[in-house]
């Protein structure tokens, strides 16, 4: 699945994944009020709108773009509903050759790792048959657990040809509370993960890069270019783009010589570009969609410039 | 809520939580034919089986015990379907007046962080509706990203009287290779991580102990014995006895002088019991609750012996 990543990345010119993480203040009210007049104000009203939503964007973008990534907490906190509209989503997304990066953040002790691997990238066994729970083609996983709670999904990712992003160096600004921390060797505790990572990858390549990625966010760009070195053939998913405040120009020491390696997440900054002050007067909210696919252009320009510049 | 399961465990004078963790290996034929023949070899025959099996253990223990834990991992591995068959337990284990510790160690940044947190603790806004996703009164949280990602948790637990469990040293083999790296000031991870799980507590206190609770593995006890102190008014949940190779006398460290402090949990010790050699032969697979309950019933005397023995 790396492969099909890369190959989706050359194709179309574009290191970038757009995060489908659905607020209901994102989603204008044509939409809302369609829904809610067919299901109520309920949460199979709140599932049908994120669903019809999501649908729209991906119909207006899924040309420009290589990957999505639906953040599963937008779609739990509508309990069941939400859930089956977050497996809609990956389905549809699969059908238009989108590869699906699930960013669901699992991890536990090894047989509950192993639970969550099956699920979301596996198959369960049931009697005689085989199901796939969600079957998604890349799942982002949480270290704190060391190798017994990553190995599970990497049996999984074996099987299935699927792959993993590991959190290393997340986005958000306390992400040095633990982090950062020095460790007695002098080094912080992210430069020893993303060594984990690295030696994890090793064993399961696919053609040029591993099948197990590494998540680090845009808003650390120094943290970015000493990993960059410490996993060279690892792909960075990069997240904190655009909304959280990363910028193209801090993105280029993410990218390796090869101009691969990273491929670098937006979320609102597409999904609901319709209501930034950049594209409000262009684009009415019955035009969303038109709104994320100029957002997306104008991302990847924004990156490329910054990777010409390089 | 922490009220509640100190009052839970008063009352049943047993610090214990059974682990709700399903596997399809656990479960007797006589239901998982019965499940089959009505829904078939399907996921819904699967959570159709998982739901007969967690009811009638839990009809057998519930008035020994004061809380369960079912580990969402183990129902998501079945897609929409087991997660349906999560909610249903969790409301059933509420309904006979059950805390119910959802093990689902979710974490993410901010907004993301505030979804799990709505979907699983709180209520989401629908238009002019509010709806609870998943309605638990604790659940485990991973704590990587530092403050940004527990605070959401806190907040809607403050609005909810609801509480957390914040791993800082799991169970497992490997745990030590993050948790237990030495930091520049001479003390391991998970003793930072230990020192802001009480500062976070702090502001959060229920009439003795906090709604902010710790996760600390039974197979640890001398990492216990130092979090114990690092942590005086943090509730441990205390996984890995049993089946992880924890023991009654393991535990005592991870109480306070006044006999309260720590919960421990098992899992397949307890709804597997009827595998086990020490009750196969005195337990049918027909009986498997009853053999479930005759374990609660062991380890609940296992437990107390070592805490008289202190």
């Amino acid at each position: 699945m790396i492969n099909k990543l890369i190959e989706n990345i050359k194709k179309t010119n574009a290191p970038i994944v757009v995060g489908l993480d659905p607020m209901m203040k994102f989603i204008p009210k044509h939409i809302t009020d369609k829904a809610f007049a067919e299901f109520g104000e309920t949460l199979e009203g709140a599932a049908e709108a994120i669903w019809q939503y999501n649908k729209a964007i991906v119909d207006a973008v899924c040309d420009l773009i290589p990957a999505v990534k639906p953040q599963i907490a937008m779609y739990e906190q509508f309990g069941i509903p939400g859930l089956v509209a977050f497996k809609r989503t990956v389905d549809y997304c699969k059908s238009k050759g989108l590869v699906v990066i699930a960013d669901i953040k699992r991890s536990d002790i090894g047989s509950s790792s192993a639970a969550y691997a099956v699920g979301h990238l596996g198959k369960v066994q049931v009697g005689g048959n085989r199901f796939a729970g969600f079957d998604e083609d890349f799942v982002t996983v949480n270290p704190y657990f060391g190798s017994d709670g990553v190995e599970p999904f990497l049996d999984v990712c074996r099987e299935e040809k699927k792959g993993i992003f590991l959190l290393v160096k997340t986005s958000n600004p306390s992400s040095g509370e633990f982090q950062d921390q020095i460790l007695a060797d002098g080094r912080p505790l992210y430069e020893l993960v993303g060594e984990r990572v690295a030696e994890w990858g090793e064993s399961f390549m696919g053609d040029s890069y591993s099948y197990v990625g590494a998540v680090v966010g845009a808003t650390y760009p120094e943290m970015g270019k000493v990993l960059r070195k410490v996993m060279p053939k690892t792909y960075i998913l990069v997240p904190g783009y655009g909304a959280q405040g990363g910028k193209g120009k801090d993105l280029v020491h993410f990218f390796n010589e090869d101009g691969l390696g990273a491929i670098v997440n937006s979320s609102r900054g597409i999904i609901a570009a319709y209501q930034n002050d950049r594209y409000k007067e262009r684009f009415a909210p019955e035009n969303f969609a038109d709104a994320s696919r100029q957002a997306v252009a104008d991302m990847i320009e924004d990156i490329s410039e910054a990777l010409a510049g390089k």
